[in-house]
Order: C-alpha cells, then sequence, then structure tokens
C-alpha cells in the first residue's frame, strides 16, 4: 500500500509492483459487464461531490489523453465530453482508483456548473434525510 | 430547485412538491435492474471520498433508521452494516439523492478507518494519472 508521504518516490518508480498505474495500462480497472466503470466526480478547491457518472475504457482514455472528463452515456449509448456542450469542462487534477478497482475518483477543477439544471452540483438541495442544519467542516471552512 | 439557503423552509415544508423526500419515501430513488442504487460516502470533516457501495431499498431503509451506513453487497448477496464487523462505523450526517435519481451521497463521521485494507478511504493511494504534486486545497486547508 503507497501513502500519501511515498508519492514521490512512486512517481519515479511507477511500475506494475506499485498501485501507480501507467497511463496507458488499465489492468488494475475493473469493467463491468457492460465495460462501464463508475467515476465519483469532486472538486478540487471545494471538495464537493458533483456527480456520478460512466467511464468505458475509451472514455477513461480520453479522459488521460484530453485532460478533461469523458464519459459513456447509458441512455445515449454514446461517448461524452462533459462540458463538450455546456462549455461546462472538467480539468482532471487526479483520477484514482480504489481498493476494488471497480470504482474511479476524478478530482476535477470544474468550470460553470457540474449539473444539468445549473446546480453547482448534482447532489444540490435534493435530501433522503432531514439536512443536517449545518455545513460539513470542510464546507465552512472554505467560506471561513 | 432547492438550494442551501432554503434548507430551514425545505424542513418546515417537506413534502412531495419539494426535493425532500421523507424518511420512508424512496420514490425520488431510482433502483437499477437489480434493484440497487449506488452510494458514495463522503467524510463530514475532511471532505474525503472514502468510499462507493451499493444500497437495496432495504439497506437505505436501515440507514436511514440506524442512522450508520448499510450496504447491500453484490459478492456476498447479503445486507451489511458497515463497521459491524470492525468496528468502524459511519455515522451518517446526511443523505443526500442526485439530479437523475440513480445516485446517493452519504456524508458521513467515519470511526476508524473506511477502506478494508486500513487505509482510511478506498482511494488512497491509487493512481491512474500521475500524482498532482500538490493536495487539494479542501484537504490543505485541513492541515493549514
Amino acid at each position: 500500500m503507497v501513502d500519501d508521504h511515498e508519492r514521490d518516490m512512486v512517481e519515479e518508480q511507477a511500475d506494475n509492483s506499485h498501485d501507480t498505474a501507467a497511463a496507458s495500462d488499465f489492468s488494475s480497472v475493473k469493467f463491468d459487464s457492460r465495460g462501464l466503470v463508475p467515476c465519483v466526480v469532486q472538486e478540487w478547491t471545494t471538495g464537493e461531490v458533483l456527480m456520478l457518472a460512466y467511464m468505458n475504457e475509451e472514455s477513461l482514455r480520453k479522459t488521460l489523453e484530453t485532460g478533461t472528463t469523458w464519459f459513456f452515456s447509458r441512455s445515449r449509448d454514446e461517448l461524452w465530453n462533459k462540458g463538450g456542450t455546456s462549455g461546462h469542462f472538467q480539468k482532471v487534477r487526479e483520477l484514482r482508483f480504489d481498493c476494488d478497482g471497480d470504482t474511479l475518483l476524478a478530482i476535477v477543477e470544474q468550470t460553470g456548473a457540474a449539473c444539468h439544471t445549473g446546480d453547482f452540483t448534482c447532489f444540490d438541495g435534493r435530501w433522503l434525510s432531514s439536512p443536517a442544519g449545518e455545513q460539513p467542516p470542510f464546507l465552512a471552512r472554505r467560506e471561513g
């Protein structure tokens, strides 16, 4: 296991014996039976979770090549570049995978709003539990 | 659309005409053909994305009833209470759904570590892109 303190070392030594995959090596990623893997998108500055979308191998490759997020739309059955229509691109600062290799985490700089409704995140104001009545500390710090 | 500034109002007026679902009303949530919905779990204090897991209707109900996260294990085909074995419970502070109703976001206070490997998050040290070389600002603030 590689922790944050070893990042520099890993960057120099990157090979398959570490948990860092080369840009073109997706062997750490487990695509499901549809060839998809869910990708959590988080904002680089604020820490807000913006959205969840799905990548196939081609969209993952395009994301790494272009530095902006590409997903596979299950409803439209096509690749899409987030922001390609709206201009609300997501510049990828980090792309990670989880311990099982079946989820990705993209930490991005969001231009404009992430949600097609115009909300900054796709989770804004949609509650299953009662609102907590206070903001999470990581957000409160942003405003402090 | 309801934004953060209207939370208090929503709490008082909660009904189906708003985007706040009552605790037992899951009509806003779209379970997939397997009866599952992905749930992103984020840490309340630090903002770190801890893990992604899946909920069915029963695990969602138990999460709201107990205030700790319950998921459905696709590999073990059973409900599990995160922390039930390890003691590393996740106390739910917020539970949200997204604009399409097909993803949940639980913001939790994590006891111990979220990952079965002992890492705090399931994404620690696992990179598809080169590490950014700096921490996201929301994390840097935590340590500042």
